[in-house]
């Protein structure tokens, strides 16, 4: 792993590196947050993955999430959104290609060389940050609008991995949205009964989640209708799934409404990790 | 107003109150806490319904909401769940009659000469705590189970008086319920029209909220089929209703439910009164 750029910051270290990646056939770049705490002992892991168009580097400066993990004792992982390169496919649609990973394994040309970034995130770099950094092989994940997605399907179907859950205005029904459609069409093919391992609202449906769930959502966001925030609140209504939902009046789709309510959702994770 | 107990309470005045009431033709008694910041100005009142067979001394005694009112500043009303007395009309059966007001007018014999906790509370013992206590006209609103039916009913159906709206494990659709269409029906007859304005689901999806509502919820609760939380929780994501539905994982339907999260739902109500 090379190191591109490392700071201090909230007493703890804050890095980004770029490594070759054997699963997805190119260079990657994440970002890893280290509290204070990591000094004296491993510490657990919390994953933050970003929405479309994301990059490590954008949730380290805008996301907020280091003071918290600071005093919580976290670590914070931020992979990228997509492979990324120009040997790597891409699509001038801004909601596709690189950015737009939507934390799948591609099975369709020209996608599937390249664009595997579940086996990416759940094998690869997992390995490689417990293999190189100092923390526990313990995690919560959490993620915002595609990264919010992310979050709830690779928790839901890996169950065992992962012991907090939460999610910030996740596109949560995705075979019901052109936020998914298109890209779950593209990824997987037209066959929509392989889409569905890729929507969290029918997993939640077929799966249930173990512990409790928590969920943000901004009342003034502007891609509602896309996000779709309201099948996955009916499903854990109907499943009386333990958890917590949360329409937050005012709050719009950006970065500010992450970080306006990073603080709970660290608390979150810190509770059921430590 | 005579008074039949009082105790100082956490720095404050725990009073239970009995006085005539026009509204209900018979004796009422109701409690209300008086938290140290009363001393200095008037503060603003939390009313606390209390669900089926309850009265204000049960709530007083196990809700514990005293020390958090102390802690925030408010005054609790804890009133009476419906008239009683000898020359009361009452049914052997324990959810209907004395005890299961419903917190509505009857209109029905032998129930409308004295079940009128709706007017009661929102008109007679409003007036009477506003003249008598050292409260502000400033209003929010909870309860549990049938409480928690009140207090959203409530509030929904009178937005002007009330600034704040939580519930703990509501009869949140008593006309789907068997916890409240016994009530609904004896109450108010069988024409089910007149039912729709005491089930807060069709309440919500018809009138809305103005800022954003709690609701709390027990995942192991003995009475989640009667209560039906998910009808409201999907209501709230259908209307996208700002606003925060919690299922805590293990906790039942005791009032041991609500006196672990009344600290919630004080704060919850503080910062919209303050």
């Amino acid at each position: 792993m090379d190191i591109v750029s490392q700071n201090r910051s909230f007493g703890g270290i804050q890095t980004v590196y770029r490594h070759p990646s054997n699963t997805c056939g190119c260079e990657m770049t994440f970002a890893a947050y280290l509290p204070p705490q990591a000094a004296d002992g491993p510490v657990p892991v919390l994953w933050y993955l970003s929405g479309l168009s994301g990059t490590p580097e954008a949730a380290v400066e805008a996301g907020g999430f280091q003071k918290h993990a600071a005093e919580h004792g976290l670590a914070v992982v931020f992979p990228d959104t997509s492979p990324r390169g120009d040997t790597v496919a891409d699509d001038a649609d801004a909601d596709l290609g690189q950015g737009a990973g939507f934390y799948l394994n591609a099975t369709r040309d020209p996608w599937r060389t390249h664009y595997r970034m579940y086996d990416y995130i759940l094998n690869e770099l997992r390995d490689l940050v417990l293999d190189h950094l100092p923390v526990e092989d313990r995690h919560g994940i959490t993620g915002h609008a595609m990264g919010g997605h992310g979050a709830l399907t690779m928790a839901l179907r890996n169950s065992e991995m992962f012991s907090s859950l939460s999610a910030f205005a996740p596109i949560a029904n995705p075979t019901c949205s052109e936020w998914g459609r298109k890209q779950l069409s593209a990824y997987l093919g037209d066959d929509e009964t392989a889409w569905s391992e890729h929507d969290s609202t029918l997993l939640l449906d077929d799966l249930g989640w173990k512990t409790d769930i928590l969920v943000d959502q901004g009342a003034e966001d502007q891609y509602l209708d896309l996000l779709r925030p309201e099948a996955f609140a009916t499903m854990m209504a109907k499943r009386r799934q333990p958890g917590t939902f949360r329409v937050q009046k005012g709050y719009d789709h950006s970065l500010r409404f992450v970080s306006s309510f990073a603080r709970d959702h660290v608390v979150w994770h810190a509770e059921r990790l430590h």
